[in-house]
């Protein structure tokens, strides 16, 4: 097999995800496997699919040695719900694999539970398993998180349901999370849910790797192209342009809506949310119209 | 709080689990968490449960840096299913987190990837998510797998269902595991299926740390005793007695019934499974007759 003494770090995670599912072999029951938020599965419920995340957060990555372990756990599994919410879900059952060096603390591990249940008592999200692996002494600690979820067939949001034309609208302000926000974010369940409930919106994400990444694939999926003013992007205090779209980690929605629904989907929502901003950023366009092409670089100034 | 400074590789992780499990608010829905081999869910369909297991193995315990890494994928999927088997459940959908050092061949990650397909195929397990994390240039490696499963709910079996009288059986031989079968075993699903479907069985458990240990699990949890004969323990080829108690990872059956059904069951097993074994061990007591006691800790001789 060609490229097969390559080592991991050098074709990087992208290509080696598409190497490996290329051989999977998917049940009829499997609505969307790996490539959307979350996997969507039929349930025996004609009403309802059951979603499946696996997320991890990694020492060195996602958090430093020194960030309150009650914050790594409530960020931890916060990522997780934020991925539910993506698809229009509510997030149900958990499982919590950590992997610590042995000379961690208890205390360490408790007060990381403590974050667990912070982010999991809001949404009556039960912890059902859990298990410990050691990574060595010397080695990097991480909390993996495996998360169920369900959604009604009719609301679900996939990826791939965006249609040219359709507005595209970001929830919240992007960029500079790395100031505390990627530690203490709400994820956007109840947002979500009003959304998919009161409008027709079938194409949905969070953003975790920056507007500049996660919008190209939105589009991709959905057979488009975009077409957004990047003056237009709502910034976090202190946040540059480059910085709202490219940080990352904003756990904030992107979807697509039809543009006729627009008026009324501001105004309701300024009802209903009125702490938190909701921003036309531009629209869907035929595929091959990507403008600014955000995928072939974005330059940064 | 006390011991709140230790280090959990000084109170170990038995005593980790309970410390973190009983702050955990579990919803009404959750019919057993972590504790038994799965967690059981009430689903949608009023006939089954859902079931939900997290597990990894670690190089250095499970398996060794020269381990063929697709036994290393085949023995990690292949415990999950065995978790599943053991509460009489068919799995279903598995989510793959590997922690892998940067240095690592993309050659090895497929070849993993090969040994979950091996394992998964035979029970049309879909394998519908995934997620790689670095574990850093001098780290351990580790698989997780997360594993969904169903079974109907009268045909669930939990730790807690023994009840004293009833005869213990073990499926297969033990000990001597780490001669190879550890890396090759087949999970139990298809005989504990028959097993349930053909004959009154609600406790049940896998054998992965040693009879030893394991017996005194499912007894504790049926609020049980036991009495056995150690000489009666079926063994490997030149596994001894103590081998066959204590080396644990056999991956086979032990479960419970009814004495007045075991002639029925040896007799039907045989035609069944002829290439199988099936060994009445001893049976559940009242609490507190455990002979020997092996919970208080097995002679080693």
């Amino acid at each position: 097999m060609a490229n097969s003494s390559k080592k991991i770090k050098e074709i990087g995670e992208d290509l080696l995800i598409k190497r490996i599912t290329k051989n999977l072999t998917l049940g009829k029951d499997v609505m969307a496997g790996a490539g959307d938020d979350c996997a969507v599965i039929k349930s025996n419920d004609p009403q309802s699919y059951m979603l499946l995340k696996i997320d991890s957060v990694i020492e060195g990555i996602h958090y430093v040695k020194s960030t309150h372990p009650s914050a790594v756990g409530y960020k931890a599994l916060s990522r997780a719900i934020s991925d539910i919410a993506a698809m229009g879900g509510t997030p149900k059952h958990a499982m919590i694999g950590l992997s610590l060096r042995p000379n961690c603390n208890v205390s360490y591990v408790t007060s990381l539970y403590n974050g667990l249940s912070k982010a999991s008592s809001p949404y009556n999200i039960s912890i059902v398993g859990g298990e410990t692996t050691n990574c060595s002494k010397n080695g990097t600690q991480s909390v993996t998180i495996s998360l169920t979820g369900e959604v009604r067939k009719d609301l679900c949001c996939f990826r791939s349901k965006g249609r040219s034309g359709q507005s595209l609208f970001v929830t919240g302000k992007l960029g500079k999370s790395i100031n505390g926000r990627h530690l203490s974010f709400t994820p956007r369940i109840e947002e979500a849910q009003w959304l998919t409930r009161n409008f027709k919106i079938r194409a949905m994400m969070d953003l975790s790797d920056g507007l500049a990444s996660d919008l190209p694939r939105l589009a991709k999926s959905s057979n488009c192209g975009y077409s957004i003013d990047t003056n237009k992007i709502p910034r976090a205090r202190g946040a540059s342009i480059d910085e709202a779209l490219c940080d990352g980690e904003d756990y904030e929605l992107l979807f697509a809506i039809s543009s006729k629904d627009c008026n009324k989907l501001k105004a309701s929502w300024r009802k209903k949310f009125p702490s938190l901003t909701l921003t036309r950023i531009g629209k869907l366009s035929p595929k091959g119209t990507e403008d600014p092409d955000l995928e072939g670089g974005w330059q940064h100034f």
